[in-house]
This record gives structure tokens, sequence and C-alpha cells, in this order.
């Protein structure tokens, strides 16, 4: 019996049967993103504590009886999930915490929280006997899709905006993609995108209106969870671009809590970069839609006009009673740094988005010292070099001899 | 009591005690390195299959019985080792064989093998209470120095050929090490190093006088052993610049052999890039001297004019009754290019060198198709994407509109 009970538009709340329809609300169109309603009673039954602690698999999979696949053939080899967590005591200074914890998801096959999704998108396609594969991307989803899709012989068309950082861009040719360069913004990109996925009948990852998506993203929770000992944080930390990632995670703690996982819910805080802060905006409104800026920020991965998942963000953040956070884009440059030098964790510009806002955070006075706050690094700072080098200041050019040496030294 | 027997010179054979001597043999100086020899009756009594199967350590530290340090204190919390080991079976055409194991190691901390040298380096610096420690490097040798010495406290100075690769000059930097960018070789660099570290006391990371840092790099055979069920591979390869790597492969199957943990040993296969061959040369010459010829490779991680650890590299390949291998760049540039579109992984060009090396010997007839083959990752594409850029291809630009992309897909 499939684990799926139904499909969920989060708008109106129409179900439908998952064979039904392949991605948005027939009523709301691509406002209507769709739930993944699962049989917990059925799950329950399978994935338990005790299950777990005998289950030697140390990748996302480790949590299948969750993740709505109907068999295990789409499933690849490249190790995905089960990445660290960090207990990091040596910054009270700047987070105002005796300690806080790290989940460095850059430690990914491609290098970022994506390839959870992208791990189940390319079963989920392997399964519906699909075999080539789109999506639109600000850059990190479209590699990770590319190196999970060339590992599964599947085709792709990926769609990002010409300005994504070039390591992200020679990760998709590397992997064989087509790739469209789309001379215009990350949101032009997507409507490009899906159009080209309705002519020539691709399958779409994107997480905006692909439900399955997130049944990745949520695997992270469940890991925080157990590799706390089954006690859930007081307060996650998530950076909030188009939404999916820190809906993935709400879902996760909340399923955690459905299955007798965890007895409570940690409180989910968004941080936006203040120029490209939509969710921020609408949550701060208390309304759901969403109104257009143009996006400016380093953080190239949160950089959005209209976020595609930001009803399920905003719900994030309603259920858990949480709050949003904007950082400037020099506060992440700052974080980048801070993180890099004091832990050895070398995150892209979103990727220390969210420990720059336990920063701001600590700056509000929003902490009170002795909370168990979790921060999740999505991204390498491998794939922006040229936002990096913005942080990370000068080496020293000198001629190979003693002397040139000394006098830096001695400066 | 320690698990150190002695350090014995790989040239003339002479002992000492570890406390004696910090680095290289008293007698050849810098070229007699020296070998950590271990008391393998007192590690075999603890280190037994068993304790490995009850051990949930998955990091190089689960083999901590056959690692030099006197305590845990100088561990750092960076998750590093146990990285994945894929059974390939996607490749039988370019490797003539059915399936050969791909050992990912460019999934470490900073993202190469490099970090089984580090954490051993940086723990052994703690526990000597050197808290300044500098390194020459290509580059990863020195981003992985720096990452683990961050998170260590440890303050760094790095020398590196002014053309290192942009990535990893700027993990450097992240991470907070004073950098010397030297207008030279890499053989300048190495010299100029040591030169500063006797002038200003600094502890030496640099694998090719450090005897300790072998030790962390050994632990790469113990995984591969232990994922293979304890059954030694048939042949491993291993790219070969300054023959750290391949000599430290080559210990850690050899105190597996010892330990009783495997029954047999696997030929060590090493492989150069074509115009940066100083151990082909040597081997073949059946010399252990090495004649200097100026490096010029796109693998910089292995672009050596004089290996520095040439001995133990030599001396891996005569014990283990192995064999060298030369690749072109273009060869190189192939493989990273078919190995990212048949398995999802991206390796830099040293990275994928031994594959490169697979493909070169079943083009000349040396496998027969049923051996088990490991083939070694040991860093990370992104950290190169200039080269990576040379094997990718081109995107397609488009405006944001459907029409443009029909024009691609229609060609």
């Amino acid at each position: 019996m499939s684990k799926v009970l139904k499909l969920k538009c989060v708008k109106c709340g129409r179900e439908y049967n998952p064979a039904e329809v392949l991605y948005t609300c027939l009523d709301c169109g691509i406002d209507g993103i769709l739930d993944v309603v699962l049989d917990y009673d059925q799950i329950k039954k399978e994935l338990t504590q005790d299950y777990l602690k005998k289950n030697t698999d140390y990748s996302l999979w480790r949590y299948l009886p969750a993740i709505p696949l109907e068999d295990t053939k789409g499933i690849q080899q490249l190790q995905v999930g089960w990445t660290p967590l960090y207990d990091i005591k040596s910054l009270p200074k700047e987070t105002g915490l005796n300690s806080f914890f790290l989940k460095d998801d850059s430690r990914n096959p491609t290098a970022s929280l994506k390839d959870r999704a992208s791990a189940v998108g390319v079963a989920k396609a392997v399964e519906l006997d699909r075999y080539v594969m789109c999506a639109a991307s600000t850059g990190n989803a479209a590699s990770s899709l590319s190196g999970f899709a060339a590992s599964a012989g599947i085709k792709t068309h990926i769609f990002v905006p010409e300005t994504a950082p070039e390591a992200k861009v020679t990760q998709l040719l590397i992997y064989g993609s087509n790739v469209f360069l789309v001379k215009g913004t990350y949101d032009e990109a997507v409507e490009l995108c899906f159009k080209a996925a309705d002519e020539f009948g691709w399958y779409n990852r994107s997480c905006a209106i692909n439900p399955y998506l997130l049944e990745g993203k949520k695997t992270i929770s469940y890991e925080i969870c157990e590799q706390l000992g089954w006690e859930a944080p007081d307060i996650a930390v998530v950076a909030v671009g188009d939404g999916c990632t820190i809906g993935g995670v709400w879902k996760g703690f909340k399923e955690c809590y459905e299955l007798g996982l965890i007895d409570k819910f940690p409180k989910i805080v968004g941080v936006q970069a203040e120029n490209s802060n939509p969710v921020t905006r609408a949550f701060e409104k208390k309304t759901f839609e969403f109104e257009y800026r143009t996006p400016e920020t380093i953080a190239d991965s949160i950089s959005v006009g209209i976020p595609r998942n930001g009803i399920k963000a905003l719900k994030a953040l309603q259920e858990s009673e949480g709050y949003m956070v904007d950082v400037s884009d020099e506060e992440i440059l700052t974080a980048m740094k801070i993180l890099a030098q004091k832990t050895g964790v070398f995150g892209e510009p979103a990727g220390v988005t969210s420990f720059a806002g336990i920063m701001k955070m600590n700056e509000l006075g929003l902490l009170k010292g002795d909370e168990r706050v979790v921060s999740i690094v999505s991204g390498s700072g491998l794939k922006d070099i040229k936002s990096a080098m913005q942080a990370a200041g000068k080496a020293n050019v000198v001629e190979p001899t003693l002397e040139d040496v000394k006098k830096i030294i001695n400066k």
C-alpha cells in the first residue's frame, strides 16, 4: 500500500490522488503547491527509534519509510545526507550562546543541501519512467540535479540566470547537462523553464512545483533530531529564498513529532538578505501575498523576487511560532569569515546566512543564551569563490627569498 | 606505553627515538625522510575486526589505535575520513572492467584527501604544544592545514606557488592563514617554507619531512579494506606527485596485513602526468635518484619537479610489485568529464588522474577484466574551476523566450 494518502493544495486545501496530478493544484495554478500527506499510522509501525538504532545506512535513505517512493529502484549510489552536526563552542561572544549546533550540509555529493531533494527527485523520475528532466535554479539545485541525474542516466535541461557563479555553471556542464544561461533574473529563468517543460514534456525538478522534492529536504530535520539523541532543538535557523528549504525543514520536525520520535517542536527562524526579503515583508504584514521587488544580494542561492514556495515558508513560521530576521550582505560576508576561522567550515554566502542570522538575533537580544540552537550550512564556499574573495582578504606576493618573507613577518 | 617504537630513515636505515628528532634523518638531511615504526604487537591486541565492528565512530579516528598520538586532546571536531567507496558499473567500455571501486576522498571537510594528514598533523602539533604551523603546498595540503588549524586555534603561515588555483588560495585566506604567494615553482615554495620554518621556529606540516602526516594518509587504505569487507583489492591506483599519498596508501595496506586484518596485498599502480613524471623515470631506470625537469601539467596537485617523498613512492611500487603509468593532460580532462557524467563524481585534475590511469591501463592491455581495482579521487573539482571549464564544454546563452530555447533544442 502506498505511503501517500493524498496531495493537498497548501492554498485552497483541495485534495488529490497522487496519480491524478503531477505538480500544482488544478484550481490555484502555480501558487497551489501541493503537500504530500503521508500515512503516518503506517510509517510509525516501521520508523521507530529502535529501527534506526539498528540501521547501518548512514545516508538520508535510513529514513526511507518516510520518503514517498514505491520502491528502491530509482535510488542512486551517490552518498547523500547524514552530514555532520557540530557542537560549536568557539563563538560565545558572536552568538551569545555557550554553544550552538552547526549542521554542515555542504558535505553532500555536489556540495549543497539540494542533493537531498535531487536524490528523491531523480528516484521519483525513475519510478515514473521519466528520463528527461529540467530545472530552473540560482545554481545549487541545478548542479545537484545534474550530478544525480548523470549517475542515473537521465538527460537534463537546466535554466539558470546568466549571473550564476562560475563554479555552479561549470558543475552543470561537467555533469553533461544542456545549460541555458538566461539573460534575466532567476524569476525569469523559472518562467522559461516551466514553459519549456510544458512544451517538451520534461519532468520538472523545481521544488517550487514538484511536491516530492521537499520530501528529500525534510530528512535534514530527521538527522538533526537523531544526532541530538532524539531531542528536538529549541530553535532551528534557516536561510530563506524560495521557501522550499524552510518548508522542508519544518515538515521534517513535524513528522518526527507525529511519529513519536521527538516530544516537542523547535521554533523556526528564517533569515533573508535585507534586499531580497519578500518572505520577511509578507510575514510582517501577516499576508500570504508576495510583493515583487528586484532582489539584490551577494547570496545568490537566496536571491529571489517572488518566493515560489512562500506559503509553505510562512506556514512554517506561523505553526512553529517562529519569526524572520534580515541580514545585510556585509553581515553575510563577516559571518563567512568568522565561521571559517573559528570552526573550519567554509560556507557560501547563502550557506552562512543562517549563522549571520544567529549573530543578528544575538544583537537584537532575541537569544537567552541557554537555548539549543541549530544553524544549517546549506552550501560550500567553493561554489562561489568570487564572493569569498570579498571576505577573505589578501595574500602576500613574494619573491622566493627569506628576505621578502622577513619583511612581511616583521611588519 | 607509546605505540611508536622508533623513527627510521628510509634512505640509510638509521633509527631514532621519537623524542630525538623532529623531522628528517640527521645524516641524510632532507632526503632522509623518516618512517614511523609502530608496535604492531601492541596495536594488534586492540585494533581487530571485531573492535571495528562495534566502533560507531565513522571517521578516520576509528583507527586511532594505529595512529601515533599519545592521547585525544589534539583531535579536532571536523568530520574527516570514512568517505564513500562506490562500486562503479557504468564504465565497462572505458576501463575494461565490469566494475571498479571509486574512493571519493573529495568528500572530506576541505574537499581533499589531505585532510587525513592535516587532522593528524594538527593533533600532533597540539600534543607538542606548537601553536604556529607552516606548510608549502601546491594548494590542497595548505588549504587543508588552514581549515584544521583554524578549528584548533593554531596560527598558520602558508607558501604556495603564485599559480595555485584561485579557490585553493581563497580557502587559505578565508580560514585566516597568512599566505605567501611565491613567485616561482612549487619546488621553490618548498625551499622557502623550510627556510622560514627554521628561522622562525614554526612546526612544519609538510608531508615531505614531517613523518606523522603519512600516518593520517594511511587511513584511507584501512577504510578501503574495511569497506570491502576486509578483502584487499587486487590493484590500488593512485596519482603521484611528491609521493606522500602513494607512500601512505601503501603503508596502510601493509599495516592492515601486519595486523591480520587482510590476508594479501594489492599491487600499487602510480599515475603521473607525462610532463611531470620524475617518479616514473626513476622507477624505469631502477634508481632512487631523481632528475629535475620543469613540471608542466594541468593537474597542479601533482605538478612536481623533484618528488619530496620519492623514495617512499618507489618503495611502495617495488614492495607491492606495482608499476607506473603516465597520462597526458588531455587524458586527464577526458577522465574528468567521463567520471562526472557517468558517476556524478566531480574531481579536480589530479583527483581524476588515477581514473585516467585506469583507462590508460586498459588501453595498454594491463587489465584482465576481473580484478578488484580501486581508484582514489583525491580532491574536488570545485577547487579548480578553470581547469574544469576546459573539459566541460559551453552553455547556451538565451533571451528569456521559448523561441530561443526551441532554436537550440531543435538544432
